[in-house]
C-alpha cells in the first residue's frame, strides 16, 4: 500500500502503474501527443457499410483491443448494445472499453463482462445494475473512473489507446461528416465524441439520417471517419433528454440556488465579463435563475457559459446576458437546438474543455464553477462516485477538473439525503481533492474553505449563515447520527484516477 | 541518376531520400500521424508575449530548427518579414523555412539565405527575386515544391517537422482563439494555418486585433496556440486581396472559358448534386460565371463548390445554386466577408482540402476540376512553377492534388503566351503528371486525353473543335517555332515532390 497525500491507501502494483495523488498541479509535465494509425482513403474508395457487422470486419478489431463510445445519448443510447451484441455474436473476447461514460441503459454489458467479452473498463461514471455488479466484484480487473478532462488526457498522451471507435452520428453523409444537430435523434454538442475520432486509430460512425455529401455543420470532420454504417435507429430522443432537470420547487433545493447565487454576486468575480459553469440538476438550473436576476439588475453581462449546457443557460445567452456558450455536451433538447441555430453557441472538446495537459483548456479562464456532491467531508474532499452504501452509482464528469481550475468553485449540497449526512468526516471516495473547493453551499448556509483567506474577508457581511465545515457536519450529524462505517471487502473494483493520471482513491467490493 | 515513370532523371542521394514517382496511387501506405510535443499551460499561466522577441524566447527557437508561416495574407503579409528580422537579430541561424507558400513580398529572404540564417527552404511555390536568386543558386541545399495536398501530408506524416509556427492572426484572444474574419486585415479561411497550428511543437499567434477572451467563430482554438503577440499591423488589406481576379475582357480568355463550361455542363457529371474547383484566375471566374448561367437555365444546382473561394462562387451559393462552400482560402474580400456570414461557407483546413495520405479528403469527392498550367506537354504532364527561362516563378498549389482526385480535369490554358508556346513537347518541370490531366482547353479548341476514351465518347457531338494534343502543339510551334532548349546547369536548386512525398521532376540552376 502507498498512502497518498490524501491520506488514502493505494494498493500495488497499481500505485506503481499510475502513481498516486501528489497535488492539483504537480503532474503537469511535457508530453508527445499521442496520434492515430492512418489507413488512408482513396478515390472512388467508399466508406459506407452494409452493417455494424461488415464494419466492425473492416477495422480489423480483435480479442484485446481497445473500443470507445460516446454518451451523449445518456438514457437514450442504442449504439452501444447495438455493437456489443454484434462484437459478442462475432465472438471477439477480452476487449477493453473505454466509452466516455455509462448509462443505466448498458446493463446488458453485465453479460458481456460475465462472458468475457469486455475485461477492461475505463469511465467517467457507472450506474444502477452495472455500477453494483462491479462494485459486487463481477469483474477480474478494477474499473478505471476518469474525469471527463482525464479521460481527454488520457486518450491525447497515449495512456487510453483507442483501436476503433463506434460513434453514434446524429446525422452523416456518406463519407463520414457528422454533426449532433440534425436527424431523428440529436443530442447537440458531440464534444466528448470529437475526441475519440480524433485519436483512435479506426472510426465507425453509425447513424440513422444519411444525408448528401457535405454535411454540414462539420463537428467531426471526414478526415477522422473510416466508416459510415446506416441503422434504423440510433437513440431514442426521450431517453436523450430524460434527466434534463425542470426548475425545482423544492424549497430546500431553491434555498442552496439562492445562497450560491448570494456567494456568486458578492464575489469580485461577479463583474463585465466573468464566467461561469452552473452545469445542470434541480438546484443547478435555480442557480442560473438567480443569476440571471442578479445580472438584469446589476447589469453585468458574462463573456462565456461552461459546459453542460442547459436551457437556462441558452436563455441567459438570449437575453443578451451571456455572450458565448461554450458546449462540450447538451443536457436538454432546447440546448441542442440552440447549438444549431445561434453562431454564439460553440461546440468545444472535451480537450479544450478540461484537459490538465491541453495547451490551456477552457475551465482555466473559468471565474465560478457550482459543482454538486454526494458527500463532502471536513478536509473540504468531494465524493461524486459512491453511494452511502460503498456501491458505485456516479460520475466523476467534470467536477474534479473544474474545481481546480476555476477562481471559485461552489459545491452545493443539502445537508442530509434522507437519513444519510453529506457532510461527513471522510468521504467514502475522494474524487475531487479539498484543495479544489472553495465554498460548500447548504441550505443552512455555507462553509468557507480555511485556505481561502481571501474568500472569507470578501464575504465577511454576506448575507448568508456562514459556518466552518466541521459545523456543518455536526448540523447533519446531529440529524442522521455519526455514520456506520462501510464494511468493504479488500479487493479493488474501481481505481479512481485524478485528472492528471495519479491514483487519489480506490473503491474496494462490497 | 534514377528515372521515374515519366522518365524525369532524379540525382542520388534525392532519389533514394524521397523514392521516385512511380504513379498517381501507388505510395498511399498506412502510417502513423505525426504529432506535437507538448507543454501543457496550467490555471493563471499567461500566454500573452510582450513582443515577437520575448515570443521566440518562449518557444526555445535555435540554430537548426523548422519554422513555419502561412500564406493567407499573399502579397500584404507582413508577419513573416517581420519575424525573420527578429530571428536574424537575435543572431539564430540554419533554419528550415517551411511556410505554406512564399509571395513576392518576401524578398528579404534573400538576404537570410545569404547570411546564413536559412539554410533549407519548403514551399508551394517562388515568386519573383527569391525565384530568380534560389534559380541562379544563391542556396546550398535545393528548395522542396510541395502541393498544398502535399505539405499538409508531410507534416502529418512526420516529413516536415514544425518546431514553431508564426501565425498570423486576424484576430485573436489572450488565450489563442484565432479566426480570419473578424479583425484589421481580413483574409477568411485559415485552412492551411490549421495543420501547422495542429501538428507543430510550439505556436505563436501574432495579430494585431486582440479581442476579449473567448474569440469567436474559432478557426485555430486555443489547445494548438503557445503564445500570443500584439502587433501594430500583420498585414496590408489591400496586399492580401491583390490579385484577385475582376472579370476578363480578353477575347481569348472569354473564349477558354466558354470552351471550359461547354466541356462541363455537356458531361455526364453536370448533373444536380455535383461538384467543382474553378480556381482563380481570369478564365476561370470567367468559367464560373459561364457555370452559373448554365445552371440556371438548365435548373442544375451543386452540392458544394472547393477551393480557393472566389467572389464568383459565393454569388452562385448566394443565388441558390450551390449548397456549400469549402474553403481552404480566399482569394477576395467578399470571399472572406462571405465566410464570416454565411453558415454554408465552410472553413476546412489543408488535410481535409487535399492531402493524400487523409482519410479521406474533399478532393476526393469533387467532380469537376478547373486548373491552369505555364506550360502542357503532349504527355498532358504539366508545368505550373517554372517560367520558359527556367526560371522558378510559380506555385504548387492545389494543381497535382486535384487533378489526381476528381473524376474530370480541366487544364485551361492560351496556345501561345506572347511569342511562347504553352503547349509544348516536353514541358520544363512537371508538377502534375499526364495521368491526372483529362482534358487540355485552349482557345483554338480541347485536347482530350486519350486515355480517358469514356470522355471521347461522351464529347463526340460537342460543339467545341476537338483535336490530338499533337495537333495542338503543332498550332503553337506554327506561330512561335520549336523553342529553344533551357540550358540548365547541373546543380539542383529545387525538388519538385509529387503529392504522395516521391520526387516527379528536379530543377537545376540556370
Amino acid at each position: 500500500m502507498v498512502e497518498n497525500k490524501l491520506g488514502r491507501q493505494i494498493p500495488e502494483p497499481y500505485a506503481s502503474q499510475y502513481g498516486v495523488y501528489t497535488g492539483e498541479f504537480t503532474h503537469i509535465k511535457h508530453y508527445q501527443r499521442a496520434a492515430a494509425k492512418v489507413q488512408p482513403v482513396k478515390p472512388r474508395q467508399p466508406k459506407l457499410m452494409q452493417s455494424i457487422h461488415d464494419a466492425i470486419v473492416a477495422t480489423g478489431l480483435k480479442d484485446g483491443m481497445t473500443i470507445s463510445f460516446h454518451h451523449h445519448f445518456r438514457e437514450g443510447d442504442y449504439v452501444m448494445n447495438m455493437v456489443m451484441a454484434e462484437i459478442a455474436k462475432m465472438g471477439i473476447k477480452n476487449l477493453s472499453l473505454a466509452p466516455s461514460s455509462i448509462s443505466n441503459v448498458h446493463a446488458p454489458l453485465i453479460d458481456y463482462i460475465k462472458s468475457g467479452v469486455v475485461t477492461n473498463i475505463t469511465s467517467s461514471g457507472l450506474r444502477d445494475k452495472l455500477g453494483a455488479a462491479i462494485s459486487n466484484g463481477i469483474m477480474a480487473n478494477p474499473v478505471v473512473i476518469r474525469s471527463h478532462g482525464g479521460r481527454a488526457r488520457a486518450i491525447a498522451s497515449g495512456d487510453i489507446h483507442i483501436d476503433v471507435a463506434f460513434l453514434g452520428a446524429p446525422s452523416a453523409d456518406e463519407y463520414g461528416n457528422i454533426n449532433g444537430v440534425n436527424g431523428k435523434a440529436t443530442c447537440g454538442s458531440l464534444g466528448y465524441a470529437k475526441i475519440d475520432a480524433k485519436y483512435a486509430d479506426k472510426v465507425v460512425a453509425i447513424t440513422d439520417t444519411l444525408v448528401p455529401y457535405p454535411n454540414t455543420p462539420i463537428a467531426i470532420p471526414q478526415t477522422d471517419v473510416d466508416y459510415v454504417v446506416q441503422v434504423d435507429a440510433i437513440g431514442d430522443p426521450k431517453g436523450i433528454a430524460k434527466g434534463a432537470a425542470r426548475f425545482t420547487k423544492d424549497p430546500k433545493e431553491l434555498l442552496i440556488a439562492q445562497y450560491a447565487a448570494q456567494v456568486i454576486t458578492a464575489s469580485d468575480y461577479f463583474k463585465p465579463g466573468f464566467s461561469f459553469q452552473t452545469g445542470s440538476g434541480g438546484s443547478s438550473l435555480a442557480v442560473t435563475r438567480y443569476l440571471k436576476q442578479a445580472m438584469e439588475k446589476q447589469n453585468v453581462h458574462a463573456s462565456f457559459a461552461l459546459g453542460g449546457i442547459t436551457s437556462a443557460m441558452v436563455s441567459l445567452m438570449r437575453a443578451g446576458l451571456v455572450d458565448n456558450l461554450l458546449d462540450v455536451q447538451d443536457f436538454d433538447h432546447p440546448s441542442a437546438e440552440s447549438l444549431a441555430e445561434d453562431p454564439h453557441h460553440y461546440e468545444i472538446d472535451a480537450e479544450m474543455y478540461a484537459s490538465p495537459l491541453s495547451k490551456g483548456s477552457v475551465i482555466n479562464q473559468l471565474d465560478v464553477a457550482v459543482l454538486s456532491a454526494l458527500e463532502v467531508d471536513t478536509k473540504y474532499n468531494v465524493n461524486v462516485i459512491t453511494g452511502s452504501d460503498g456501491v458505485i452509482r456516479g460520475a466523476s464528469g467534470g467536477h474534479s477538473d473544474t474545481a481546480a481550475a476555476c477562481k471559485m468553485s461552489l459545491v452545493i449540497a443539502p445537508l442530509i439525503r434522507g437519513r444519510i449526512p453529506t457532510i461527513v468526516d471522510d468521504v467514502n471516495t475522494v474524487v475531487t481533492p479539498g484543495a479544489s473547493v472553495d465554498v460548500v453551499v447548504t441550505e443552512v448556509g455555507i462553509a468557507i474553505n480555511p485556505k481561502r483567506q481571501d474568500l472569507m474577508a470578501m464575504f465577511k457581511d454576506l448575507n448568508v449563515p456562514q459556518f466552518t465545515i466541521q459545523e456543518l457536519r455536526d448540523k447533519a450529524y446531529a440529524v442522521t447520527g455519526t455514520p456506520a462505517k462501510i464494511h468493504y471487502g479488500d479487493r479493488p473494483v474501481a481505481l479512481i484516477e485524478y485528472r492528471d493520471g495519479t491514483l487519489i482513491d480506490v473503491v474496494n467490493h462490497v
